[in-house]
């Protein structure tokens, strides 16, 4: 995978789950999960994160891998449906990276 | 922020990581923690996720976006602890799109 | 401990929460949780949940006592924080239980 | 329902789920998912305690004893197949309350 390819990834989720949230809830996941509302979205997200927690507790790296991408990809579901995306994510990890850079500056002063 | 810094975010964080976790426990979180262990780091993702799901159910954007990265920079640490960077997580979406797409074509054949 | 005095455990937790949820937040854990909200009552539930499915993932008994103690504490916290007694629950899987007994009747009758 | 039946609600459950553990799992919930191994009985956990939050966050209340008694389900048939009892929570709940009490005398005589 080229370094474009891989850096694009997540936004190209968040592009893709846009589009088919509209979709035929019959052919397509989002639209149906979507059509189910935000409780269920939410639910969804807490099921999968479960898994993670349970993958995390073992040393199989393919089922880590594989619950960690239904985490992410129903995290993307929840911030489309919430009018988000990666972007407000990342500018908050930003500012809180920018945040503990002050602190740290600070404390090296007193 | 750039569209190329902004690409470049959940990256960014994984190296951070990967740099502070032999940092001193007692001025970085991310060594505490890691120093605490597999199950502690798992154990935070699960309430980060728990606080991203009622933060779904309520209507305040900024919560929502900093339970969302609160989930965001505890699964960076989880796959950095267990050897696998965002990369991972993307290759396996890439895969799976691939796959849905075959699918899709597949249906619309027969 | 007596029989009695057993099967009187949850019962008598949920009284003793109701007499202290509107006791001094300073010095009551229970009014003081109470205090703080649903949300946050249920956020606590959760997150003892998640330390919960972690224990059962070990090997160390008194560690799952532990964690099962905290989520059945914080179960009844919020049952009382509904309106709700352990009594409500009993009921409703006494109601699912002669269900399942009627529908594998109706199984050995087909 | 009388006193008696209503307080021995979650013991019979547990040597409900104790005699069917061992049952077909083609017609036994219990046996299938005992089957299935412990960390699927923990996320079977987790996912009803996610539900649990999203049920407390609204304001169906038969929802919410819907859900609570899932989750008090699945934490007898964790509790089984641990080779635990409600007995175990119920002595530690105990316990903890007598701690607190001892605790309690203390700070007023100081």
């Amino acid at each position: 995978m080229s370094e474009t390819a891989s850096e694009e990834g997540f936004d190209r989720l968040v592009a893709r789950i846009r589009l088919n949230r509209h979709a035929d809830p019959a052919t397509s996941y989002v639209a149906k999960l979507t059509a189910r509302g935000r409780a269920k979205i939410a639910q969804k997200l807490g099921e999968e994160a479960v898994e993670t927690v349970i993958a995390a507790m073992g040393n199989d790296r393919a089922d880590l891998i594989g619950e960690a991408s239904d985490l992410m990809f129903h995290l993307a579901l929840l911030l489309v449906d919430a009018g988000l995306t990666f972007d407000d994510i990342r500018a908050e990890l930003a500012r809180r990276e920018a945040q503990s850079g002050i602190a740290e500056k600070a404390s090296r002063k007193a």
